[in-house]
C-alpha cells in the first residue's frame, strides 16, 4: 500500500476527484458564468491600471480598497463589515474552520454541493434536510432538525442553486430566530433577484450574507465576500489566510467593479433572456420549467441523460443531474447571450419534434 | 456577550489580528520580497496577453500550463507531480486539513510562523522543537520527540527563515527516514540557495517540496506549489478549493515566470548583495550577523526595538524580533536593490559611530 493511502484520512481518500467537462469551443452554458466581457472601451485604462500593479510585492493585507468598491456595488450599509475571499469557497471553508470538530454544519437539499463537500474537507460533520417537492423549505421539519441537532452553521442559497428558486422569506427569518448558529444566506446571484436580505443583517447578530462577483462577470477573479454585523467580521478575520486576494485581482476589482451602471444593465439583459427562455420553454409540453430568480433555469425532461448527450454534440454545454436523487431528469441551463439562448431552445424544439 | 463571541471557538478568539505596518513610502525590507520588477520591455506583450483573459469565465480548474510553466522554470523532474495554491499557506492548510482532528504538526523553532498558526486554524496540535544556539536542529531530540509524539507531518523551512540558515542535510535525511508522518521541506528560499531537496523526493514516499514564486519577483501573484509524488499529489488534490488560482495570476504565471534566465540573473544579483552586505555588517563590532542562504540576514544587536525604531524614522522598513524567546534583539533584513542595502548599511554604520 503507498504511502498516500495509509497516511490520508479516509473520508477524503474515498473522495473520487471532481471532473470538469472540457468547454473548447463550446456553447458554455453550464456554470452561471455571465457572458458579458468588461465594455471594450474601458480596456485601455484597465490595462494602464494593470500594468502599474507592483508584482514583487505583496498585495494589500486588507484590500481596503476593494471593499470600498464591493459596498458602492452592492450598496452594503456603513453598519455592516466585509470579510473577501478568494472566492465564496475559501469563506465557506473559513466559517467551517471556525466550528469545532464534532460540530454540525446544517444545508437544505438539494442546493450548493460545496457546503457538503467543504464541511468534510474541514472534519465538520454535515446534516441535510430535504426540501419540499416544489424545492421549498419544510419548516416544520427543519426546525425540528435545528432543535435537534443545534447546527453551529446553517447555509441556505438565496436564491437557491441548481433549482433556481427563492425560499419563502418569512421561512428563511423564522430560521435565522431559531436558531443558535450562524444562519449564512449565499445571495451568489443577488444581482438576477428582486430580494435580499442585507437589510435584514443589522437585525440579527447571528446572520451573515454571502456575495460573489463570479455570476456578475467577473468568475476569472475569484472573488467573494462575507457581509456580516461588524464584531462578526472582526473575529473571522483572524482565521483568513493574509494576502488571500491577489495584486491583480485587487486592481481589476478597483476599476472593472466601479462600472456599476454597467453591471446592473447586463444584470437586466439576463434577467430579460431568463423570463423570454422560461417562456419559450414552458411551451415544449415534455419539458417542466422551474420558475427562476438566478441566471439560470431548471428543466426537467424524460431523460436528461439522453439530451445532455445530445446537446453536446451540437456543441451546447449544459449541467445534467441525470441521477440525483432529488433533481431525477433535470437540466440546469445558465442564461447566455440572447443568440446562444436561441441556439439552445432551437435544438430543444427540435429535439422534442 | 456577543453572538459572535460566544459562538467562535476559543483559540481562535483568542489571537491578537495580525498588523501589517503601513509602508508607504518606505524601503521595504521586511518581507523578504524581491526589488526586482519585470523587464520593462516585456510589458507590451504580457499587458496583452492580460487583456485577452476572459474574466467573466471560471480560470481553467487544473491550471495545467502553469504547471508546465513552473516544472521548466524550477526544473521538476517528470517524475514528481505539482498541486497549486493561492500562496503556499493555502497549502499549508490543505496539508493541515488532510490530517485527523487530534494529530499533531510538528516544526522547529524559531521558524515560519504560518505552520503553527494554521495548526490553529485547522484544529490540529502544533508542537515546537528548538533549534540548538546554532539555529541548527537538535537531531537527538528531535528524534526522540518524533518518536514520541508521532506527527502527522513535520514542516522544516530549508533555508529556514527567520534564521536564514540551512539545517545539516543528513539530519533532515535522518527525520524523513525516522518518520512515519509526512515531512515537508518548505523551500520558499531556493532561488539563494546552493543546495534543494528536490532530486531526493522521487527516493522518499513522504517527502515533499513547497515553493512559491513569492520570494522570486511575484509576490504580489499568490502562487504557491507542493511538488511531490504522483499519488501523494493526486490524493490531495481532493481537498484543493476549485479554480483556487485565478485567471489574472495564471495568465501571468504563464507569461512572466517564462523569462527564466532574467529570473536566475536577478537572483545572482541578490546573492552577491548578501554577500556583500554580509560582510559590511562583520565589520561593526556591535553587531553578530548569521551566514543566510536565503534573500534576507539576521543580525543580533544591543537593542533591537531601538534600532527599528531608528531605522523606521530613516524609512527604511525591516523585521524585529525584539522579545522573540529564541530571537532576542534580532532584527531580519532582506536584502534589496544594491542602493537599498547601501542605504540599511550607511544607517547602520552611523548609528554604531
Amino acid at each position: 500500500m503507498k504511502f498516500i493511502d495509509t497516511w490520508l484520512r479516509k473520508e477524503i481518500h474515498d473522495i473520487q476527484a471532481y471532473h470538469v467537462p472540457s468547454s473548447i469551443n463550446m456553447i458554455k452554458l453550464d456554470a452561471m458564468e455571465s457572458p458579458f466581457l468588461a465594455p471594450r472601451e474601458l480596456m485601455p485604462a484597465y490595462i494602464e491600471c494593470l500594468s502599474e500593479a507592483a508584482l514583487n510585492r505583496y498585495p494589500d493585507a486588507n484590500a481596503k480598497e476593494v471593499q470600498q468598491t464591493l459596498r458602492s456595488l452592492m450598496d452594503i450599509p456603513d453598519e455592516l463589515d466585509i470579510l473577501l475571499g478568494n472566492g465564496s469557497d475559501e469563506l465557506i471553508q473559513l466559517m467551517s474552520l471556525a466550528c469545532e470538530t464534532g460540530d454540525t454544519v446544517l444545508g437544505v437539499e438539494p442546493s450548493f454541493v460545496m457546503y457538503e463537500m467543504i464541511a468534510k474537507f474541514t472534519r465538520v460533520n454535515y446534516h441535510g434536510v430535504l426540501l419540499d417537492e416544489n424545492y421549498q423549505i419544510n419548516l416544520n421539519t427543519t426546525i425540528d432538525e435545528i432543535n435537534r441537532i443545534k447546527p453551529k452553521i446553517i447555509f441556505i442559497a438565496y436564491p437557491n442553486n441548481p433549482t433556481g428558486n427563492s425560499f419563502n422569506r418569512e421561512a428563511i427569518r423564522t430560521i435565522i430566530k431559531e436558531s443558535d448558529g450562524l444562519v449564512v444566506i449565499d445571495e451568489a446571484y443577488y444581482a438576477y433577484c428582486k430580494d435580499s436580505f442585507l437589510d435584514e443583517v443589522v437585525n440579527y447578530p447571528n446572520l451573515a450574507l454571502l456575495r460573489t462577483v463570479s455570476k456578475i462577470g467577473f468568475a476569472g477573479l475569484r472573488l467573494g465576500l462575507l457581509i456580516a454585523n461588524k464584531d462578526t467580521v472582526r473575529e473571522l478575520d483572524k482565521l483568513r489566510l493574509p494576502y488571500n486576494i491577489n495584486t491583480l485581482t485587487q486592481a481589476s476589482a478597483n476599476f472593472l467593479l466601479k462600472e456599476k451602471s454597467h453591471i446592473l444593465e447586463n444584470a437586466r439583459v439576463i434577467i430579460n433572456e431568463r423570463e423570454r427562455l422560461f417562456k419559450e420553454l414552458m411551451k415544449i409540453s415534455s419539458i417542466a420549467v422551474y420558475p427562476s430568480e438566478a441566471n439560470f433555469l431548471l428543466i426537467k425532461v424524460d431523460d436528461a441523460a439522453a439530451l445532455f448527450t445530445s446537446l453536446k454534440e451540437s456543441r451546447i454545454l449544459v449541467k445534467s443531474f441525470a441521477k440525483h436523487p432529488q433533481l431525477i431528469n433535470c437540466i440546469r441551463v445558465t442564461v447566455g447571450k440572447p443568440e446562444e439562448n436561441i441556439q439552445f431552445f432551437d435544438h430543444l424544439k427540435s429535439y422534442y419534434g
